[in-house]
């Protein structure tokens, strides 16, 4: 009966007021999301709800109307704005039983910890009429799992850490049942070109795209997610053929744009390829502030490849650390092709690495003119055969240049590398 | 006409199948509560909803029967997959009409930067009949105001460094003719004390909070905000004075370990003091990787007080930059007493600033030992009269334990900065 509805939509409703105002993010669907996936299944929709009872009941009867699998957390407390197991038992027109032996437990719970149960939690002991119980070794509230009118309701506790368990252990075997769909997906992450321009690029591949697979693109300044996904019921070997002709296609028309076929950030696939290869990195920073170290740094291991980092802010700093000339400054400005050679050049000996980086440009807002507005960055990388410059103008806030500066300056080593690395399997 | 309705209820639709997959969470609603707070008002139902036409329309549908405003965001972009307007377009049954104004302003932007503008971007130039067109400067999709069977439809661009400037140079002022309540509102940041210390400490004020005073703590590692909101709508004098009653008690209990009452960041904080006091800053960084450095660089105008750092990585750079001694690293190892004391003294001594930061330590997750565990980290803060170090462990994964590091810095910074204000000021 339910099965052949295990191709329409599922949904995702969160109660509570609290999740509605400035400060508090729902996060329970992530994992939800991420369960799901493991099932081929996505949601088709997520609703925040306050507590108030009218709006949930309505929130109810909607995802009644379109869904036939509709997961809800939160609203299953002591308290009296717990209101979703009235809320879902008025729409469907059902009664509140109370359940002793429910009663018992949450008493044991409380008495097991020295104290007496309050009177309030005494709603808990409540279940809708034909619902089936999902104990909550980690909370009071226990969860409830309602076929209904053609429909599957499951009612979970707000609290992540009461949620995931109960969901894991109790709800997922259920689901198992429900499903026989695979989901084929791949997350390909691009640099060094804009939203645009991908698309321009891959629009041949809209042609090929077989039904039931999904392409999105996801542009933030200097990073870009293409983003494959294709649920598959059977023929198998069919759909897998089909799913990587299109990535395969994909991979060629954007070629080393794509930084990563697994998802991985670029600072960790720049240091697989270090590891891999040996090789060690330095770096010189002045716009960027830090921040690139900062990011080569947060890949675990990384220390057995970078070595060694400078923030050369001031211009006192640029000369005595690294040599650049007064004379330079003067001529060139700090911000200019010529320090950042120097800045990267030096830096490389300095550190006796394979590799330096370095970053100088404006970061804003002010410090701009003309000839050198704000977003100007010029990228050094040094390497053992010389050191080459980019020149870059990058938008946004302060912020977000100097995140930018950092994806291009990570990109310039990661071309690189890959340059070197063809040659030696040449 | 509409103006009664500004009693009615809000909502907020989110567009994108990005937003319905693991691994991505929506956040610009947290911003869009901030914001309709500040006008007394609350969200009472937040959706996300799939690229897919069918269930935008079904979104909107269901928006407009019962709330007065909806703001949507995202599927503005120029690719197949935005579908925003064109649902609302539908479900509202007007045309979509093109505006060349719009295409030459989409053409201009790409043209300031030298490129020519991909044709995909030509959707983009197209409005629905009727609404008001809001200024993107920040991108290429321009929001739309939408009045339209007394509702009102605001679209706005998806990424939130867009949204956020046009909601307010944009939304905000339009919306602000329909609200009459002020808010009371106050953000105090904690750092260097946990939750329930905190949770204890502030006790005593639950018992002054007037009616409709919030008060909600959110805690992360290393801070922690406590949000005092009140929404006003008449007597404001005396509704101030118990707000502020409130909000002076927090602040007498809890005394320097609040670093802030506007909500800045602690390095924004730091920034303004040394900057008062006229004083530089170095830092030497190990086990926090440039991030130190990077949080100092955020704040603009930095580079006036901002001298430096180093990112001594290795223990090579440590030796060579820093004058640590073989033998210290050999005797105590890289993460001591000694050597924080020795990273930070000869830090400042090198960039001839007055104070300088240094951190060493274990972020992980290996490298630990029963000794010296991951999480453990040295933080000295060299200044005129001398160095002082300080021994932290931390817990959470690398990175956590990476901000947890700075926060402690920045921390100990701000704590001397106060005392020698202080001082001067007897």
């Amino acid at each position: 009966m339910i099965l052949k509805k295990a191709k329409g939509k599922i949904e995702f409703i969160a109660v509570g007021s609290e999740l509605l105002s400035s400060g508090f993010l729902e996060t329970n669907s992530l994992f939800l999301e991420e369960k799901l996936e493991e099932l081929g299944w996505t949601l088709s929709f997520k609703t925040v709800v306050s507590d108030r009872l009218s709006d949930l009941k309505e929130a109810i009867r909607e995802a009644g109307k379109r869904s036939w699998l509709i997961l809800m957390s939160g609203g299953l407390g002591p308290t009296e704005d717990d209101r979703t197991k009235q809320a879902l038992a008025a729409v469907l027109r059902r009664r509140l039983v109370f359940r002793p032996d429910i009663l018992e437990k949450i008493k044991e719970r409380f008495e097991s910890r020295g104290l007496v149960m309050p009177s309030s939690n005494r709603r808990q002991a409540y279940i809708i009429e034909g619902s089936e119980v999902l104990d909550n070794p980690h909370g009071t509230a226990p969860g409830l799992w309602l076929k209904a009118r053609n429909r599957i309701y499951v009612l979970l506790p707000g609290p992540p850490r009461e949620l995931k368990p109960m969901v894991e252990n109790q709800v997922l075997p259920r689901l198992k049942s429900f499903g026989r769909v695979q989901l084929l997906k791949v997350v390909l992450r691009v640099t060094g070109a804009g939203e645009s321009w991908i698309e321009d690029q891959i629009r041949p591949v809209y042609k090929l795209l077989p039904s039931g697979l999904e392409l999105t693109t996801l542009a933030s300044p200097g990073d870009i997610q293409i983003r494959l996904s294709m649920p598959v019921a059977r023929n198998l070997d069919k759909a897998r053929k089909d799913f990587n002709l299109v990535k395969n296609e994909i991979c060629r028309l954007l070629g080393d744009k794509i930084y990563s076929l697994e998802g991985e950030s670029l600072e960790k696939v720049i240091g697989d390829k270090l590891t891999r290869m040996k090789k060690t990195l330095a770096t010189a920073e002045s716009c960027s502030g830090g921040l690139l170290a900062s990011r080569i740094t947060d890949v675990p291991g990384s220390s057995n490849y970078f070595l060694e980092g400078m923030v050369v802010y001031s211009n006192q700093s640029k000369i005595r650390e690294l040599g650049v000339s007064e004379n330079l400054l003067k001529k060139k400005g700090a911000v200019s092709q010529e320090v950042a050679e120097v800045l990267a050049a030096n830096m490389r000996k300095k550190a006796a690495t394979d590799f330096a980086l370095a970053t100088t440009g404006i970061a804003g807002p002010s410090g701009g003119s003309k000839e050198k507005p704000v977003g100007l960055v010029y990228i050094g990388l040094a390497t053992p055969e010389g050191t080459v410059v980019e020149k870059n103008l990058f938008r946004g806030d302060r912020e977000l240049i100097k995140f930018q500066a950092t994806q291009k300056a990570l990109d310039m080593l990661r071309l690189k590398l890959i340059e070197i690395e063809r040659e030696q399997n040449q």
